[in-house]
């Protein structure tokens, strides 16, 4: 009977109603016999209504006291669930991220958890009340200002605070029952991972799989905590998130060395036409693109025409950098050398995911030719250990999933009832 | 050129645009050369709105809870006011009541303030900026909770500020102009009075103006700190409150040795019908209403009816602990001894108030005779050194004002132009 870590994203805790019905949920965990920690996120909307206001006075709000503002939407969901665990009869107290000892950097907005300090948590617990912790939260090691983490932020902090709490588990509430071999609105026969390892889980986060986030997932590899991801709508079993060695090798599970296939919709391919095929040309491109803060994604190198030495660079980035890419390079013409720039917003990427795939040969063949037999033309291809990703048209990517979904096995033969979304923050 | 503290009220920052009239008006006191600390309220209704979420889940939030929830609502508007100051190109900082020093007991909804220790608001204006910081909260001192100052809180917050600071000025603004010689929603010739004392200020606040709470006027007579309310609505000068020495005596003011009419209309009456009129009796009535934790304004016991040995007490208190002090003595009925009870929630009390009656007689000759000759009846008549108050029936409450406000001639002669409302907090 350990310590319980369960956070609750914004659509968990929408509304008083919904606040009630995840304030019954916890009772339930703390009678059952464990000491609970709830992290939360903003109710609903709240932290898209108060951008909104910020942009009502400023077109570019200074980022201190964007994060001041945005930590009002978590002091409001936290309070309000602790009143209503009240009401079922238990104790419940509130903390900030600050008063809960989470300590970060000072890259507003993006924070990174330096450590984690929570003895009043632990004297809240100690005490036989139920702690409630504002998600999404920080405060800056230097110079003592409120921070917020950034995407993700929420989950983050619920497994940085079940690490140094050393819970049993860290359970992270959505409106999805758990993890899936492909997201269920795309292929409705999309079947629940029971388990899946920390390697597998972050590939799928880092290839737009949207249940969990890659920070979340990293920090819980790095201090071996098992992640369990489930729904507060339902009571249902989710996907357990554990170290590798810890995944079940049922017989129907080793035949699938495959664990799921993600896609992501949020990139761009951007090609520069034209470059010198000469030692440095390439760099000198990539380096334009790391002066201006992007991050690039897959990379692909043409292969050069001989006769006139010239060869073309393609490669993905978020699409929220396009413009800002597009303008760096366009900047940089005559120093890099190149002919023009050719930029498309319009793909898309699907992501074939399994550490099983170490071992078994033929994968990628499989792979590319059911994209083949579904008339999916691919653009670029990108592999990793575990992982084979391809660019395609941003409309073929639902073919695409569907096909390799099926090529690889993965459903269920029935169509399993879920509610898909975002997981906010 | 010191420091000025400037204090804006729920009203001035009700909506993005007030926020950033507002910004310009505090980047213009900044521009005059003075460093400027702010206090703010919460943007218009928010308040109200919180507590009804509260009220949504939960019939009587814990008062820790509730403190939590509703600082959120301080929190949103000082962020956007220093975002709106930013916009305005001078840098702003906010800061919780935690984080500016404001150190409090630890009684939820009604905590005191124990000390003010602002070394991160002398960095911030020393390092040139503005510093925001949350009116009506503070932190505890022992439990390290967040706590709300109640009602007042945030003028409080404000003058509190100041004295620790070395402030040269508090100012508070409001929707109001200043404090006049009566409400000029009763007498529209009720001229705004440009310098008052701590004491009559006190006094009017004490017995009905809305416009400073007591606790912050207290706190101000306490460390000698002039406040200047003024409204947010225009650049006239307000009611400058200071020490009665330096209250400027002009020709006008000399003859005016009555300052103000204050008016409430908040009390109700009990009156205690046929008690013992022996010694002890009185006490045991009001030592029921102590134990109920009932604060009681005035008090008249009238003459004892010889034949009988018995007589009426009655006595004012707030209207909203009028259900609680009729259950009280209801009670405690066979213990006090009496014949019964009456209740009259439907008086008002207009109070003639200024220091300068002190050395003049007939003011109560004046005062009774306008109300007599307005036809208004008193039923309790209550002084202290500088007030005289009576208690008469609610619908004459505005005849009785008018009438004291002519007979002492405190009308300007002319209708002064002023918008009119609460303080809000």
């Amino acid at each position: 009977m350990g310590i319980v870590v369960q956070k609750y994203g914004g659509s968990s805790v929408a509304d008083a109603a919904s606040v009630k019905r995840v304030a019954q949920r916890i009772v339930a965990t703390k009678k059952a016999g464990h000491d609970v920690v709830v992290v939360v996120s903003a109710m609903g909307d709240t932290t898209d209504e108060l951008i909104d206001l910020a942009n009502e006075v400023s077109p570019l709000p200074p980022a201190r006291e964007l994060d001041m503002l945005l930590t009002a939407g978590e002091r409001i969901s936290m309070a309000v669930l602790a009143m209503a665990i009240g009401n079922l009869g238990q104790e419940a107290r509130s903390f900030t991220g600050s008063q809960a000892g989470v300590i970060t950097d000072a890259d507003h907005g993006r924070a990174k958890i330096i450590d984690v300090t929570p003895g009043r948590i632990e004297q809240a617990i100690a005490e036989g009340a139920i702690a409630i912790v504002a998600g999404f939260q920080g405060v800056s090691q230097t110079t003592k200002d409120i921070t917020t983490l950034g995407r993700g932020g929420s989950d983050t902090t619920a497994v940085a605070l079940a690490a140094a709490l050393h819970a049993d588990v860290c359970e992270i509430y959505s409106d999805v029952d758990g993890v899936f071999t492909a997201d269920p609105r795309i292929v409705p026969t999309a079947r629940r991972i029971p388990q899946i390892s920390y390697e597998d889980c972050l590939e799928m986060a880092a290839n737009g799989a949207k249940i969990l986030h890659l920070r979340c997932v990293e920090y819980a590899r790095r201090t071996n905590l098992p992640i369990h991801v489930r729904s507060s709508f339902s009571q249902k079993e989710g996907t357990w998130v554990v170290p590798a060695e810890s995944v079940e090798k049922d017989a129907a599970m080793e035949a699938a060395i495959i664990t799921g296939i993600a896609h992501d919709r949020s990139e761009a391919k951007i090609t520069v036409v034209g470059v010198a095929d000469k030692v440095g040309y390439a760099a000198s491109v990539f380096s334009t693109l790391a002066e201006a803060s992007i991050n690039i994604d897959m990379i692909v190198q043409n292969i050069s025409a001989a006769a006139t030495g010239l060869t073309d660079i393609s490669f993905t980035l978020p699409r929220s950098d396009g413009a800002k890419a597009m303008e760096a390079l366009t900047r940089a013409k005559d120093a890099v050398g190149f002919e023009r720039l050719q930029y498309d917003d319009s793909v898309g990427k699907v992501s074939v995911i399994g550490a099983g795939m170490r071992n078994a040969p033929g994968i990628s063949a499989t792979f590319f030719t059911a994209l083949a037999d579904a008339g999916v033309n691919i653009e670029m291809i990108s592999t990793s250990e575990i992982r084979i990703s391809v660019i395609t048209a941003e409309s073929q990517v639902d073919e695409a999933v569907r096909a390799a979904h099926a090529a690889f096995g993965l459903g269920s033969g029935e169509v399993e009832a879920v509610v898909y979304g975002g997981t906010g923050r």
